[in-house]
């Protein structure tokens, strides 16, 4: 069986916060927004039908544990989820938590340039919120 | 028990195509892509933690067979799906059939101007391809 590979541009991208059952869960590093990437660990996964009967219903339990939490941590007001895929194909989730104030509201955060890169006890800290919190 | 209204923006944006167990599947007026938004018919959704447990697997469903639907109906290079809810807080799913050569690949589809509306012909045609193909 072969394995799943991380691809390196989400790798370079973003920072191990946890693995659940299917998905592999890591931090955007924009400390702009409480924004995690959800990837499931199964190698040839391009498209949300690519997964199997079994295995998308645990990535809606992993999403909506991700959304869930993101409600209790942050109190965002809204909470953006995307599949998109256009640059990396990998299957993978965004789940970022939106504020009226930030930056690009109402605008999506995908497509943009502008990224700020946490300082690296700011993601630190935001890693273990994410841990305990999730 | 509160009935579901739709939401006058969504309802100006789009075009009724049809109604699954759980969502009402509509039509997004811009010819420039393949653009459908489904919207589960229940009052007071904002966020997917929202919907039931069982309502969410229905949602689940309801999504992979537009997914799958639109690999098999236009062949795209990717498929985009997302819930953003920014500007309409009813909760909402873009499934949008992306390709390498449309007018605003790689980017994200959202938050930009620019919205082609189809014709008259060319909205029936695609409704007709809709209720059909998926």
């Amino acid at each position: 069986m072969e394995r799943f590979a991380l691809d390196p541009r989400l790798a370079a991208d973003t920072e191990w916060v946890t693995d659940w059952a299917l998905c592999t869960v890591r931090l955007m590093n924009d400390a702009r927004f409480p924004w995690v990437v959800l990837i499931p660990r199964r190698p040839h996964v391009r498209e949300l039908h690519d997964l199997g009967h079994g295995e998308s219903l645990v990535l809606l339990q992993e999403l909506q544990r991700v959304s869930k939490g993101f409600q209790r941590i942050f109190e965002p007001d809204k909470i953006n989820i995307g599949a998109l895929g256009n640059i990396v194909a990998q299957f993978h989730i965004h789940v970022v938590a939106r504020r009226k104030d930030d930056v690009v509201w109402p605008g999506p955060v995908w497509g943009k340039a502008g990224r700020e890169p946490y300082s690296e006890q700011a993601r630190q800290t935001m890693i273990e919120t994410l841990v305990t919190g999730l």
